[in-house]
């Protein structure tokens, strides 16, 4: 059971300095399982190699309006991002980090939800580029990483959660997205294992 | 925080007999939790309530081809539904239970996957009908009905989760759901005190 | 240029009595076209020798509740519909015609708008089924076919027009899609031409 | 009949340099109908007065990377758009016109495809603001223009084409647009007229 690297695409979903870098605001919440994960670094070393293959590798940040008026009356954990004063267009925070910035082929455009799918040109790009497997990475791995493979699953692509490339706000939510959840939909795998299976 | 109950509707996903009757493929599966929540009359008496207020009642079926030739080559929870032998279309199994069918204004089509928005007319008709709220019912807790809920998150409706008139295979992931997913994105409430809501 | 049989599927929309038959309300407004092109008689002709082929036949009906009452309150065309009468679910006007029923592998479900895939599920079950390929052929050329091909021209489906399988309300209008519109998003062809390029 | 300014917006479908400046690629092709329609001066006079009264004001650009590999291999008018070097991200054409630009609320992202819609944040934005009418002035009416109008249709926002904003190929094109199309989905009006039903 391989995949063909150039049907295959790797989604790093919000690795913005707003969630990866100390001082900035949601950092915080992520900071002891990015550090148990090693989630940067392995995701580094995961793009690096899978873009030698032919992997495509999306980028897909979550981006508001400096003022949030594209958000409405947002509720829920939307409102906690504008409460934070994350993801706000044109911010140092909201920009991808360095490390992986240079090895992105295309960013995604509009997220503005859970899904990286839900009013974004993430389904088209793949369409375009007839891809049939995504592998996702990224944060919060039970939010919007799953939500992400959810919909995947759904608009019947081949699913892999790559999980030491996520990171979640608790080891539990973690340890139950990958346990509970990602199986139904998919298969879960360190990206180590992910990159021998590409042809 | 009140709902007005003509912008509101109730999504009944999956009530169909493969799920809620012994001797039918998918119910061993939800038994326990079908019956310490009591999900059946919990929701009967709701929607016999909601209904008398205006509240529209949407029932959201998944249903395949008899042979599943819809689904081309299913992995996932979709392979165990098609090696089950449920939801096929024209069999007792798929039917809406008998004691909510009647309390059921429109039968949403097209559900094939884990999302009720998902290939299906929900969200047409819940614009036609200018609905701005929804309250979630349904199996399996921290499958379909977390994908609809996830979804409506992203469509801006506001969403409430009637957690009992929901079952999971396993109070685990039910309780997961109802205390680590579901406050991120609307409430989580019981039907007694969502119908004290409805004005 | 020619399309494998397996990659492609065949989109009969709207092919039902209330257009397709007299004595039905809205057959007077394609009649002269549906006998100028031929179109039934056409379409009937393709789906019999493409099926042998093993291309997929799908049937995209429009059906409204008895009531109307998912439509809310309806404009423009929609409203057309409903004060004809046309399309409710149930009446024998809603359903496919005779002559093409049999031929029919799945009914896509859901369909309330002009376009096929919009509320429907057309889309999941064309991924299911790993089709690259459409032809779409029914009424009318330039409201339901067009949207249709528009949506299917976007999702990078390959796009074939059968003209001589649609119908619209005057030849002018026939034409204008025909030489202004479709060559933009795909192929303009007669059915026997279609089946020729059809591995 | 008259339009809330807080439920209404005006959707401006590529107002780019690519299509309304001289020495731009596609500007050839608009020119007669940009300067018969007074298509910019409309739209500049259109977004100052309704922009006064609160209406949101949405660009909609269509943007490719600047080797366009987001478009995999396009076909149709895609493909007719990357051989005239249009639309290339970081490039003077693909920016808004600077008439224009500083009126725009929010510039919607991810247009790839005809309809402003398909794989962007419209509708998104428009659900989080509560917008109920559009009214769509850009480039070409009968084709992303006519598009996006048809989806909207299908979104059951109520839509208004703002005809003298504006340009096709040919007068033909654009008249039976505004004649044969428009008049199914919505209403047809010059910009003043619109802006006398706004409250």
């Amino acid at each position: 059971m391989e995949y063909k690297a150039n049907e295959t695409a790797i989604l790093l979903i919000e690795f913005q300095n707003d969630f990866c870098k100390p001082g900035f605001p949601l950092y915080p919440g992520v900071e002891k399982l990015l550090k148990e994960n090693k989630t940067i670094e392995n995701t580094v070393d995961l793009v690096k190699k899978a873009r030698d293959k032919g992997v495509l590798i999306l980028g897909i940040p979550i981006v508001f309006e400096p003022d949030y008026k594209d958000l409405g009356d947002p509720v829920g954990i939307k409102e906690n991002a504008m409460k934070a004063g994350a993801f706000r267009k044109g911010t140092k925070g909201a920009e991808f980090i360095d490390e992986l910035k240079p090895f992105v082929d295309i960013f995604v455009e509009g997220k503005r939800g859970l899904c990286g799918f839900h009013g974004t040109n993430l389904d088209a790009i793949l369409r375009y580029r007839h891809i049939k497997n995504v592998a996702i990475a990224g944060f919060l791995t039970n939010v919007c990483v799953e939500s992400t493979a959810r919909t995947a699953f759904d608009l019947n692509y081949r699913v892999t959660i790559l999980k030491d490339c996520t990171a979640a706000m608790s080891r539990e939510e973690q340890t139950h997205a990958e346990t509970k959840i990602f199986p139904l939909i998919g298969e879960v795998t360190i990206h180590q294992d992910f990159l021998k299976k590409l042809e």
